[in-house]
């Protein structure tokens, strides 16, 4: 378990510096085929394919800069789930004021051929005032 | 694992029902002690007892209406999670325009003593004008 739970940790923290080098394909090795991603206000977004399509849109303008805080994280057999801290600041390339989003996610992950993978993502991240 | 899934089939219908008859202590029993409720923009409502204080509070002026669709269960041993779109509509007893909320939601469900009970809550409704 011990081993899983750190694995568990690495695939986030590969998650945030995929992310900020705009490496898409790292990150995408990262979920299941499909994933399925819920936020509010809008319907899940279901599969790789479209979560990859709206990474790479965001990316063409914005630079994704992320950190978080593993709050919990329990793993029973091959699944497990792990509830973060998120903070996410989307930066214009072009300039102008970041945006900056910050809250709780709830993702369930599994191990599929010794490799965990995120499954699903509960995403609860609210807008803060820029700079604050 | 038939049994199991029919169990949390069984649990959210109670969760519905119970909350629309004002029945908190029935509500309660669906949960663990240190069960987390995570929604966007607060901090995590830790514990049952949070929980119950919010509930009782939000049910002394309104009533409770809610409905639910099971996307997904997946049941691992004693552990599953529970994928849901959910309407809920807060009326005001004393009349006046309700308030509604609809979204998804993702459970952690823990079976403790052959119950299954809620530990962990991702909630993601967001408002609809009233009447939509």
């Amino acid at each position: 378990m011990a081993s899983d739970e750190q694995a568990i940790r690495t695939l986030m923290a590969t998650w945030h510096s995929a992310s900020a080098a705009g490496d898409v394909d790292a990150v995408l090795a990262l979920m299941s085929e499909d994933v399925v991603f819920l936020v509010a206000g809008q319907p899940p977004m279901r599969g790789r394919d479209a979560f990859a399509a709206g990474m790479r849109g965001l990316l063409a303008q914005h630079r994704l800069v992320s950190n978080g805080t593993i709050e919990e994280i329990e793993v029973t057999g091959d699944w497990a789930y792990c509830w973060c801290y998120l903070t996410v600041e989307i930066q214009p390339i072009a300039g102008g004021n970041p945006v900056a989003r910050v809250g709780n996610t709830l993702s369930i992950l599994h191990k599929r051929n010794g490799a965990w993978l995120l499954v699903r993502d509960a995403n609860m991240l609210a807008p803060t005032p820029a700079g604050s």
